[in-house]
């Protein structure tokens, strides 16, 4: 997507053919900067500090990681050092092993000579992959843009998201987004409300800026608002992303995202999900029940990073000395709350029956 | 209620028997610290500036700013400016007009030399009107907290409440917390989920501060994460406060209230709102299509104010630098999510025939 004009992917490979850029997303929003991954080291610690997060950037980075780590040194004790490396940098992220998976099949039978050219193109297929996921998807979701602004005779259409399910999630275009900016792109008008989302504020930080770097008219509002928005037909639909959803169509998001779904439900406004297929955890059949709630450090409730008037950024107390907080990271939304579903193959009800339409070889799983 | 074991109310006559001393709710929750108020435009200052904020306080402040306003001159022309400055200070707060129509009917048919008296004993009065609703208001929410206690044999009672409805926003007690203060005193265990309440953090702010001050056990969360627990039954209750109360009990408060009260509705969690009966509204039947919503600046999204480690409290940037934000002050929960609205009359339906058998007098109005 867009910044400021330039095309850009949230990772790409140098043009010296060998090195990896990446955009340093610790810097967003207040600065916008690459950084230049030179080593394993380097690709890893970009992954920690969560200079790239988003589970299939995570694994597009990875893939690049083993390239960068095979460069020196190519036998097969190097390649399980570096993928045991990299696999150490988060613990959670699902495309991380598939990433590194991905790679170890790809290289472990061919010979040493053969290995760096082969570990460079397997990472830029994983990457292209990633970008034509995406891209589908968001053409799918266009199409439920297109149909709401043809209701509207061509008016604004106001889409509601939470988080950051955009481009900086993944390689390209991203997946909540990914409709949003094909949207724009196509002429449609389109306004996206934009959830703050607290803890992490990765609506007001990642989202916004995102769109207004793509140039997509947008509004930050506090993760409070949503209802009193959908409550004065302010809201056309909701389009979020998802970090797991299940075999009957419960979806797992950043927290916040079920009292939306809430709101949308008690106003008659469609509750869109975007996913690639590969976010889908076919072996729980109970998304409430059973997906498990990351909490995380309660300094992420209290504290905020901010730009000082100078311009240097700083990190600040908000909350009352010696108050104790807690801090889930997700919630799950129940599919009877989600209108539909919308992955790479098209839209479809949040349902066994509704995933199993569209992936019928998991029938019978 | 006690700071640090000292009992407060938010505002004070001084051993002087003319001063005024306030809590500076501005510099809260980083430092605590009071304020003396000496003449008419401190008191006017006070409220303009938010030193002190709440409808029932800045009434109180009022009356308060009405004595100083008087004291070197009692003359029906002073009273009236007296009365006209203060009346500019806060535009919407409904109870500030109250406030000094009461004063003006006790002082106005009054000789000049029995004034400054009259004054000072109608402000001690108001004081203390205010302090006794709101403990009556405490009272019969304790036994809805008392209740819950014993049907889980005496296990800690979760009550889940938004903004800030505590002692800080009236003279002593508060609205919405002073049935968790009385719980917490009479012994019962009472924990409270404590709403950050975003963009103005009243909740991490003063509410959390509140507690923290009076030893009530309590947790900051963001907004986000109230339906999460209410799903995995972490809530026993919710308590929060309102603005406006309209006939058909549809109530207005804080932005985010309608989202907890749908969550509640979702998860069979009772949903209280604490009020006094001068905050109905009877002239109004539809609270949601009726009830005007203020939109503040979008600063108070965009930017925060915090502690840096050094104790300086500072204003940062908090967003991506360009995106505009829109800021909606109040949401209007509807009466069909209210299980009950908590009067100093006692406890009733969220409906007109619920408000009548409480306040019969209102009949045929």
């Amino acid at each position: 997507m867009n910044v400021n004009g330039t095309p850009y992917r949230s990772i790409w490979l140098n043009d010296d053919d060998w090195s990896v850029e990446i955009i340093d997303q610790t810097k967003l929003p207040h600065v916008f900067e690459t950084t230049t991954l030179r080593n394993l080291e380097d690709a890893a610690r970009a992954i920690e500090i969560m200079q790239v997060r988003g589970a299939p950037l995570i694994g597009a980075t990875a893939a690049y990681g083993i390239c960068l780590g095979i460069r020196e040194d190519a036998s097969d004790d190097a390649l399980d050092r570096t993928c045991e490396r990299l696999a150490r940098t988060r613990p959670t992220a699902i495309n991380l092993n598939w990433a590194i998976a991905e790679m170890q099949a790809t290289l472990r039978n061919r010979a040493r000579g053969e290995r760096v050219t082969a570990a460079y193109a397997r990472a830029a297929e994983i990457c292209d992959a990633d970008v034509e996921t995406n891209h589908a998807i968001g053409g799918h979701g266009l199409e439920l843009i297109a149909e709401r602004s043809a209701s509207k005779s061509g008016a604004t259409v106001n889409v509601l998201t939470h988080c950051n399910a955009g481009w900086l999630a993944t390689v390209d275009w991203g997946t909540a987004l990914s409709p949003i900016f094909q949207a724009h792109d196509a002429g449609l008008s389109v306004h996206v409300w934009v959830d703050e989302t607290r803890p992490r504020n990765q609506g007001a930080a990642l989202t916004a800026w995102e769109l207004n770097s793509h140039g997509v008219p947008h509004t930050i509002i506090v993760d409070n608002a949503g209802g009193h928005l959908m409550q004065h037909e302010q809201v056309d639909l909701c389009i979020v992303g998802t970090d797991r959803t299940v075999a009957n169509g419960d979806v797992a998001n950043k927290i916040g995202t079920y009292l939306k779904a809430l709101a949308a439900h008690d106003n008659h406004v469609p509750f869109y999900v975007a996913l690639p297929s590969s976010t889908i955890d076919w072996s729980i059949s109970d998304g409430v029940r059973d997906i498990p709630i990351e909490q995380r450090e309660s300094t992420e409730v209290t504290r905020m990073s901010g730009r000082l008037e100078d311009g240097s950024v700083v990190e600040v107390d908000i909350a009352s000395p010696g108050s104790p907080a807690a801090n889930y990271a997700f919630d799950v939304t129940p599919a009877r709350l989600v209108t539909g579903l919308i992955t790479e193959r098209g839209v479809c009800e949040a349902s066994t029956e509704g995933l199993l339409k569209l992936f019928p070889e998991r029938r019978g799983d």
